[in-house]
């Protein structure tokens, strides 16, 4: 044999070079303030700065930093920068950073509980953990037979439950009922179901938006639901899911979901709970209330890679356990006592009954012959390649498990009101400016919060803040709404295009909306009063300019 | 307002943390040999190790990696370890952990071009780089109108392009076509795809796994393809999607693309190559071989997280520029000049054709309100989210490109060769110990290697060793081949139970066949001489038991 050449994980190689990396990645946050939060490059500009091809002979590290800091940063939106306030936020901290250097360092595959049962368990015990904050029935968590599994985005939770919800109604009907499975959602519902549908091939037009509007802040009607539902029954087509939100993209609306979830009950409709961004906010135990009725739901969905400090990617997934008799069932003649899996329970009656949990195990699991095992064989593991779309799998659940050990609930709680805070303040910067329409912060619509189904009382102007998203605009001079929309959209490239802050926007109600979202783990109320500012200011000249 | 709480993203608190991380992991892979390649924990043991739910108050970063080291570590399959020989390899590397740093460091979201230009131009410029290395023709090259991206997996890199191929059919035939549509691909194929088409909605019994033996080292027969298409299109079906593989999970077995490619492009199929584990080794010109016929697919896939150094997960998936003109196409009635996305282009002329990358996109884009804006309204951009099935994405691409940068071609070819020759070397092994059968490595069998088709000449006894897995097993003693699968069976129980190695198996024409994969960063001829005397060694123990 020859020299062995590179070595490529020498264990002194990777101290110095990652200590190096350390310091990088610490100054970068040292003077995150200094790059325009939104970048400002045109498209196409990398190409030019750098060569065509990979090199033959290796280059050292600093000349990669030196291109980092002078060809990369300049091209990154900086999401943690303290003035970010579009979208979601995307939450980095130390202890998340900490648990994806430790997942990188490990680096193994965790498909199957034996390819590394640290990772599947801890997965396990760490979203019961999570869950148990959340205060999630017990038969969402692993130690009451349903579980929960970390997925990378909310789009691939709320896929796999589809597939899962899916296969099970197919599997009585036939494959070829697929054209006539319904899906039901709001408008306001993230375009992630849409796309879900499409891969599933549930036909479009059976993915139903329907339309919501102020009169109920945006959150979805349960009387439109029952005769979508009705209605659809009646053409001889088959509901299968409903995905309901806690927090919309575009608003924060929040579904109600106890009587949404009776109605899904009622007709046998798989009910998913979309709380990716709010999901956060409910460790609180005054936003609790806003995933009350949860209890009805077969899955539910945050993402503690939003607004929780666990570095992207981490969306956690629940589901449940349920009771069906297996008489109401005709599963093809198929003997479920030999499908399902029941791990660390000895309880051979349960194998008589189906579970959701199951269900996604049935529409994703393979099991080829290379990736057998006695702990699999024998039903005595969780194997998450069955809970999810891809096979391989990185060990996502250090990093949720060092933000809840390295901060605990209490200082988890209030990072959470602290957000929530700094978004009441800037509804009140807003409110005091005549200029602006926000939410007119009242007794009825905070009222209206909890009882979103009572009529509002007409003091709600743009839509009201729930959490830490305040949605507002310019209003037009003189009323003239032809030129609201307009006005606002330059209003936001503008600020965008200061560099100074990011923020982004929705539409409601066929107005354009400028969105505030306050998230980001550097912001201090500093930053929320130097964004107004810039606000201001370039509403200030635009108006002038009108 | 209130004190701030909770300090998350400090850089100095990030930066003193860190430094201990970093001497956390590089301690690990100093005294990574002295762990049990394979965990020996039972199911369960870490519920009893941890408490029942997050501590309400914060613990110290030394708990929690105390807690590491005697918790988790144990329950850790170490991917690693220079003995770990199992399924294939997952390489980290030290340039690989720096880009996971600076990737978690920056923690961006690249959904959009504008959420972080950097990232969608580096993604778009390094799998340029790559596929140069790879040799793949211009038109797989985002400079050639095609491009590459980023998956997770190879298991989301077939099911995408898988989509695309489903619905650009769907739409010429309907919605309502889908129960007719038929995948093809051997039955050594990765159960990725059979996963893919159930996602998909294509009928079980549609999905073809065509039969391979030892005649063809396991690989896909064009003339059974051929046959397969000509009976299904007689019955009616529609064949749209063929899986080739260069280098199958079982025993990297190798798909003859040129033939295969011309039966596809002579049927209107979707041509997809699967070489996520072999395509790393193509980057040396006496490999690259194996992937000839590649200029006949529409799309192409190799796993960098595998062999190549780049830490899990990096799933480089290619798809082609492909002139198609728009008569032969019948879209509904959509006019394609309004769909079609050509980045950094101004040849007006290009959006009068369709190519697959378009079909990509055709299948998987979303476009909200809320994430409208300038850059991608104009279709002057590529916004990955279109892609791929998450809406949220890392920076995957500092990885790769720092593998690349930091190593450079000529080390890497040097990686990939000294793992093959420490694979011929374990090959020499096992053909000196006349109580096991592995690849009689002969003229014939290397020939064999490049011209597939022609019958072998009798002398291969598993089947032929390719690239950088071996595949062997222990001889029956008399003969008995009754005794056979349960003797390899338990030798493999037996060297797993040592923890001093980890190695896998398959199953070939009803053969239990013993793995031997090398690839990771730290083996050296050491330990494969050490591997195989403890295979020795439990061997006699077994062979003496008899």
């Amino acid at each position: 044999m020859e020299s062995k050449g590179l070595q490529p994980m020498d264990s002194e190689q990777l101290r110095e070079n990652a200590h190096k990396m350390v310091d990088f990645i610490a100054d970068y946050y040292k003077s995150i303030e200094n790059f325009p939060v939104l970048s400002q490059v045109e498209p196409g500009y990398l190409r030019e700065l750098l060569p065509d091809s990979a090199p033959n002979q290796p280059e050292t590290l600093q000349n990669v930093l030196d291109d980092v800091q002078a060809k990369i940063l300049p091209g990154v939106t900086h999401w943690q920068s303290p003035s970010y306030f579009a979208y979601y936020p995307s939450n980095s901290s130390v202890a998340g950073f900490l648990g994806e250097m430790l997942s990188a360092g490990i680096n193994m595959v965790g498909f199957s509980w034996i390819t590394s049962p640290a990772a599947t368990e801890l997965e396990m015990i760490v979203l019961d953990w999570l869950g148990k904050l959340l205060k999630l029935p017990e038969d969402f968590l692993s130690t009451g037979q349903g579980g929960g599994v970390i997925q990378g985005t909310a789009s691939e939770a709320v896929l796999v439950v589809l597939l899962a919800a899916r296969d099970r109604v197919l599997r009585k009907l036939g494959k070829n009922a697929l054209e006539k499975l319904v899906v039901y959602a709001s408008d306001q519902t993230h375009s992630a179901l849409q796309k879900a549908c499409q891969i599933g091939g549930i036909h479009p037009e059976n993915c139903k938006l329907l339309k919501t509007d102020s009169s109920t802040n945006y959150a979805l009607s349960p009387d439109l639901l029952s005769k979508a539902i009705s209605d659809d029954i009646s053409t001889g087509l088959v509901p299968f899911f409903l995905c309901a939100t806690v927090g919309t993209t575009s608003s924060t609306a929040v579904d109600p979901l106890l009587s949404l979830g009776k109605i899904a009950k009622n007709n046998g409709i798989w009910f998913h709970v979309d709380a990716a961004y709010a999901g956060s906010a409910c460790i609180c135990p005054e936003y609790r209330c806003y995933i009350d009725g949860v209890e009805e739901s077969d899955s539910f969905n945050m993402n503690a890679h939003k607004w929780f400090l666990t570095n992207f990617d981490c969306s956690a997934l629940w589901v449940k356990w349920q009771f069906l008799p297996v008489e109401n069932e005709n599963w093809g003649g198929i003997l479920l006592e030999f499908e399902v899996k029941v791990p660390f329970s000895n309880e051979a009656s349960i194998a008589l009954h189906m579970h959701d949990r199951n269900a996604l195990i049935q529409s994703l699991s393979t099991n080829p012959e290379f990736l057998k095992n006695k702990a699999s064989q024998a039903n005595m593991v969780v194997d998450y390649k069955d809970w999810q779309i891809p096979l391989g799998r990185r060990f996502r659940s250090l990093k949720l498990w060092m933000v809840l050990r390295l901060y605990g609930l209490e200082n988890l709680q209030c990072y959470i009101r602290n957000h929530i805070n700094l978004a009441k303040y800037f509804e009140g910067l807003v409110a005091a400016d005549s200029r602006f329409e926000g939410c007119k912060y009242c007794l009825s619509c905070q009222l209206a919060h909890l009882t979103w189904d009572k009529p509002l009382l007409g003091l709600v102007v743009v839509t009201p803040r729930i959490f830490s998203l305040v949605c507002f605009r310019l209003l037009p001079p003189n009323n003239n709404e032809d030129h609201g929309n307009n006005l606002n959209h330059d209003l936001l490239d503008a600020v965008n295009s200061t560099g100074k802050i990011f923020i982004s926007h929705t539409v409601l109600s066929g107005k354009y909306i400028l969105r505030f979202a306050v998230g980001a783990p550097l912001t201090e109320e500093r930053h929320v009063t130097a964004a107004w500012k810039v606000l201001q200011d370039e509403a200030s000249a635009l108006l002038g300019s009108l």
